[in-house]
């Protein structure tokens, strides 16, 4: 199978993507746009894009494009913990001497007290993003410089962690998700901890109370919602739709019935999939 | 005043800011967490971030942080279409020639339907900010580079915008809050196309339904909500708290007494201000 995801080479989301499709073709694209239009063109197969938290993406915008294309369904979520790395060439010796750090300024950021306490008075430079500042070290071994990136970044480019684990606060994770258009299964080797049901919900007025309705739908049913989000329609102020997650195990008359009486009261429901939901490492 | 923005120089946020508080003190801070640690240790009287769309930071940050530092309120919201320019050295004449375009990957995303139509073949380079991209630009006069960034970055660094408005979505707007400690008036000479109230709804354990009750005492009073958007505690998983706001003028009798039922029934609520919403100028 053929799978995008959200480059550049080395991004987090590759380091995920590796994870969830150990054995498959991997096409770095340009933007989380590019992942949906790589898959409702069926240029590839599946997508892996961030949903949530990611410092590579304006994850906003996946919403807004699981609006926009309601032929793609989500076929599986991956959690996986932000863990930052401190990478020197090899050829370097002495990490006391260093010159410059470099890193997407988001990861530098969640590494601050780490960088400023550890080595106070080093500059740290913004770089586009943490896989081009590890290619960056890879390309310069005179330079005594270092990098901010993951753990595949060193791999791949054959870099010396000198820091491991640098974030400054713990438990901090991104969401990513597999999308596609026509469901292929795979075997994924990850370790589950949940599935959940995604649906897309469109109002048809902009009226008070208006979401308490469609939440009353799903109360009721004891269907639990773990997560809910709501996007301005970019077709007019005011209008709104809301990403909604239904926790645990396919209830399939009870969801069928929901969103039934939803859309006999004017409310747009978009079934996004029901998904198992993995951990990954970082 | 002195007021915080996230950085850097001539970036979205600050062009966002010099609008708000045109006669200010404007203090770059390196990360969204940094303008919140201004505000609170008082180093700064208020600060500006991006709450929503914005391709200069995690904003699921600002939601994490707002819940995270109780002493912080909102005093305005303000929206900013998402307009991207190309610009260019003044010395440089013909950009027919263009060798490179430098720009923050997400700007090249949201212009590379414009950029591909109409300097195909030219080479997109990743780059920080689209702040860092301009100031490249200022300092190479002798390359043939272009950069995609806002007016603000053009005028700063000196640039000449050879195609305005290059942005492939109309519609697109960032939003910006304004957070502060002690609210201090000042005289806004912006737009003015709303009102709300933004509070922090934490439930006392993760039961279905938990929401619906909690939605169900502001749609009786008929009280709107704009925007509602569930965050996972980093405390533990499984536990979420809600970023909601509530559309209009302020209705204090009503909403005193929606808190108040709230909290008898166990939820938290943490009210974060009544205030305008403005539109700015991109």
């Amino acid at each position: 199978m053929k799978i995008a995801f959200l480059g550049p080479h080395a991004s987090f989301t590759q380091l995920a993507a590796t994870q969830i499709f150990p054995d498959q073709q991997l096409i770095p694209q340009f933007s989380i746009l590019d992942c949906f239009l790589a898959v409702k063109s069926n240029l590839v197969d599946k997508a892996v894009i961030p949903l949530e938290n990611s410092i590579e993406g304006t994850v906003s915008m996946t919403l807004d494009y699981l609006y926009d294309t309601p032929q793609l369904t989500i076929e599986a979520e991956a959690i996986m913990p932000i863990a930052h790395q401190l990478m020197i060439h090899p050829l370097q010796h002495n990490h006391n001497t260093l010159e410059k750090i470099y890193s997407h300024p988001q990861a530098l950021a969640q590494s601050f007290h780490f960088l400023n306490t550890n080595y106070a008075g080093t500059p740290l430079q913004d770089y586009a993003s943490t896989a081009a500042a590890a290619k960056k070290v890879s390309e310069t071994p005179e330079q005594k410089i270092a990098a901010v990136a993951n753990s595949f970044a060193a791999k791949l480019y054959g870099l010396k962690i000198i820091n491991h684990n640098i974030q400054d606060f713990e438990q901090n994770h991104t969401r990513f998700i597999v999308i596609s258009k026509k469901k292929v299964k795979w075997n994924a080797v990850l370790k589950k901890v949940g599935e959940k049901t995604s649906i897309l919900v469109t109002l048809p007025e902009d009226y008070a109370g208006g979401l308490h309705q469609v939440l009353s739908v799903f109360a009721w049913r004891k269907l639990n919602l773990s997560k809910i989000e709501s996007r301005t329609l970019k077709k007019g102020l005011g209008k709104y739709f809301f990403f909604i997650n239904i926790d645990g195990p396919q209830r399939e008359v009870l969801i069928k019935n929901s969103f039934e009486e939803l859309k006999s009261i004017g409310v747009d429901v978009k079934p996004l999939g029901h998904y198992a939901e993995y951990i990954l490492e970082s």
